[in-house]
């Protein structure tokens, strides 16, 4: 199969957003405290819709009944500890798409150890850069393993990977200004969530997910005079983005579909 | 007496604007932790002043310190719980008003069970979508078993009602741009608070809030281009908003009053 | 020695504020939940990097490892009381400056005995109004107190103050319309810490940062319509502050060295 007439396309892509603006679906978000207003905007901008409870005998009944959860570790503190597991294990037998962003685990050791444990309960899809995945799959071979618990892999960085077993997409949007306005990484997360909520095909919905934000994010680059701007910019970009500017700019630098 | 003819008007709403103006009165926030820090700036565009400590050892002296006291039940961690009563009782000791805004207690039995609990402590006002109002007073006639207890109700939606006792105010202002940004509603009770702290009629008072907040919004709505700018937008316009933009756009849809 | 041939200069801060964003130097911040998104964000722009968790098992692995810790007393939940004793003493032990930011302790008593007893924990620099000050230092010579630890002190008001032992510098630089966005102070804290990260001298550090931001806010000011668009104004001026912005609009309005 020609690799660039993969269903992976800009056409697709913007179909899928579609869907999410039309469908729009619940995203239970457990994600740290300095991206969870930020994370609520992107996702009400993008045409999905925000719930973020993280007391434990609530969050049964929120994940449940969401259409996608995200788990984000940048804030570890003991109710989100007791609060994920529950997440997660009420998430999985509603058959719910899960994302985890095992945030600094290599930066903690505890918070290391606590999303080994996370892994085992098999989330749909792990976003991580590339630091992280070498502190949580130190082995030689880190998709494989995850391959082998039916896990997919978005790799975030300079250029973006998606593996989902043999498959592969990589991808070549973004602008760096992004990186100088908090959490626009913890709520790439939350996106792709939204999108594996109506998207089953990991592969396709972390690629969706991942060009969206990031061709918002460069548009919004393009017209913000600093990362001050930015913010706005980017939610209204998203708010706003049409199937042309996705055909436009879409940097899909390599998939691989067997 | 004409409905129309009735003190609450654009004139009055804006003198209960420029009066919370010149009193900055303090509003301590109990709120939800994706709306403090907008909560806390449409406060003081507003010309209020925001405290928003939730320890329980703390929240008795800020809250019966301050001229108002809003508990938003959006985040309704162990902290918050221990602090919530304390706080009320404090406040009602001193005399000050209270809003309670009961946050998607149709999701949740447990919150909705300790909402009850404060609902005997006797808020000022309470502020609540339909569906919340049905599952917190599930009886055939909510507004009279809060009438009973002296407590005001706004019930918020694409048009907003307020009702205390027998009177009752119905209001139209507002933008469907404003539901795409996170806290909007959470804020508004905060605004409420606010007012009350200014206006001892809580009718009066919610239908300040309202008008004044929606109206703020409408504004922004038109000079935004999505919910990104919205939201400097509707604080620039809360910060400089005149009698005049009140008196053209105040859409009272209807009003009793005995 | 002529106090304005000083080396507290425009020319110096420029080098200072220069020497900072090439280094990238990471901020441990303890502070409060209203503050952390808008500190995180006044970091990135300012060319700094900040982390946040206030986990008491990870927090000494962050403190330590950071180039400088600030801590900030607006939100004293249960999880933070355990972890900034533990996060100063790592940060002390690796030789790392600490901003103590004793946020409102004029407004609760647990929190000033809280305060007092980080003091004797010798943090490099002390921020903090008036009131605050007089709650924490009750004492005739409270400038002697700290100096007498070692404590430098930033006072902040219509004029900031900040004395090192004998020394002392007077600014004058900022705008009313900072108060009425929250956390404006808080990240102000934040800005001090990334400066004593690559410059020892917390008389020069703190004189950096007070202006740097303070100018930054004075430009926002000119160029917003209000509260609201002064954020986005604010980050994107930190982003790009150029050297001859600082010499044309420095106000030092008093300075004694030794």
């Amino acid at each position: 199969m020609n690799a660039f007439s993969s269903p992976v396309s800009a056409d697709d892509i913007a179909a899928t957003l579609e869907r999410l603006r039309s469908r729009t679906p619940r995203v239970h978000c457990i994600t740290n405290a300095v991206a969870q207003t930020f994370t609520a905007n992107v996702l009400l901008a993008l045409g999905a819709v925000p719930s973020m409870t993280v007391a434990p005998d609530e969050v049964e009944g929120f994940a449940k009944s969401a259409d996608a959860l995200l788990v984000n570790l940048g804030t570890l503190d003991r109710e989100r500890r007791h609060a994920i597991p529950q997440a997660m294990a009420a998430a999985s037998l509603a058959g719910r798409p899960i994302v985890l962003d095992p945030v600094f685990v290599n930066r903690s050791e505890v918070r290391c150890a606590y999303a080994r444990d996370l892994l085992a309960e098999r989330p749909t899809l792990l976003r991580a850069n590339q630091p992280e995945i070498e502190s949580l799959l130190p082995g030689p071979d880190p998709t494989g393993s995850l391959a082998a618990k039916g896990i997919a892999l978005a790799m975030t960085g300079p250029e973006d990977l998606v593996w989902a077993g043999d498959r592969e997409v990589r991808l070549g949007n973004g602008d760096p200004l992004l990186a100088r306005v908090t959490a626009t990484g913890c709520a790439g997360g939350a996106v792709m969530a939204a999108f594996l909520a109506v998207e089953p095909d990991p592969l396709h919905a972390a690629a969706a997910a991942l060009s969206v934000f990031n061709i918002a994010g460069e548009i919004a680059a393009e017209n913000a005079r600093g990362p001050g701007t930015l913010v706005p910019e980017l939610l209204d970009t998203l708010y706003g983005l049409e199937p042309k500017q996705i055909a436009g700019r879409l940097k899909l630098t390599g998939v691989k579909e067997d």
